[in-house]
């Protein structure tokens, strides 16, 4: 498999162990080194695996239904950005999860995923 | 310099650009190869230097008064993630930065940043 579809795969299982609340996937998902990051939407920036993990175990308590759509990847060398829209009902995200190439395969390092608002023009303003 | 302290060096330069509208200046934070991306808030996923560098372009016509505070850097290899707060007025925003390191220096690759919530919780619902 080429890194580009590798990376896809783990985009996709990423997303199959978030609407499932299969926490233990989601734990192989992710890189098991401790500068692992996260940023839910809406939340302040979380660091670590323990923090990253414990925000998973209580979102994944109650998995939402997230579909993903349209995921793009950018490689750079041992380390990968996926773009992809979330939706959850009836909102749609942005997000960004970021990869790295390791022994056991491509892992996450970083996830952060925001609300798409309704107009571009509105996050102008902030931006 | 070691790579911590370059990153952050970036990633600074990167905020006093954008407060400043320095569009010079960003163009040459970014790294220049065709698979950058970028996410601002509420927007949609930007893909690709060029429409990366127009919505820079867009954004620093008028640039806000941002300030950055409790940048934290995860080395991955040759990869970089900075995690900071931006605050642009009342506003306060998770941003996530992804630097590699290329052979002019540690150049940011990607880009996004997402309102945070006054709580916590209220985020529990989308994520």
């Amino acid at each position: 498999m080429d890194d580009e579809s590798a990376v896809l795969a783990a985009n996709d299982a990423f997303y199959v162990a978030f609407a499932t609340g299969d926490i233990e996937a989601m734990g192989r998902l992710w890189a098991d080194r401790p500068q692992v990051s996260c940023v839910h939407p809406g939340w302040a920036p979380l660091f670590g695996r323990a923090e990253v993990m414990a925000s998973w175990r209580a979102v994944l308590a109650k998995p939402p239904a997230v579909t993903v759509d349209e995921a793009r990847v950018a490689l750079h060398g041992t380390a990968a950005v996926v773009l992809c829209r979330e939706r959850i009902g009836k909102a749609s995200l942005s997000a960004s999860n970021v990869l790295v190439r390791t022994a056991d395969g491509w892992k996450i390092v970083h996830h952060q995923s925001g609300p798409m608002a309704p107009q571009e023009q509105t996050a102008l303003v902030l931006h």
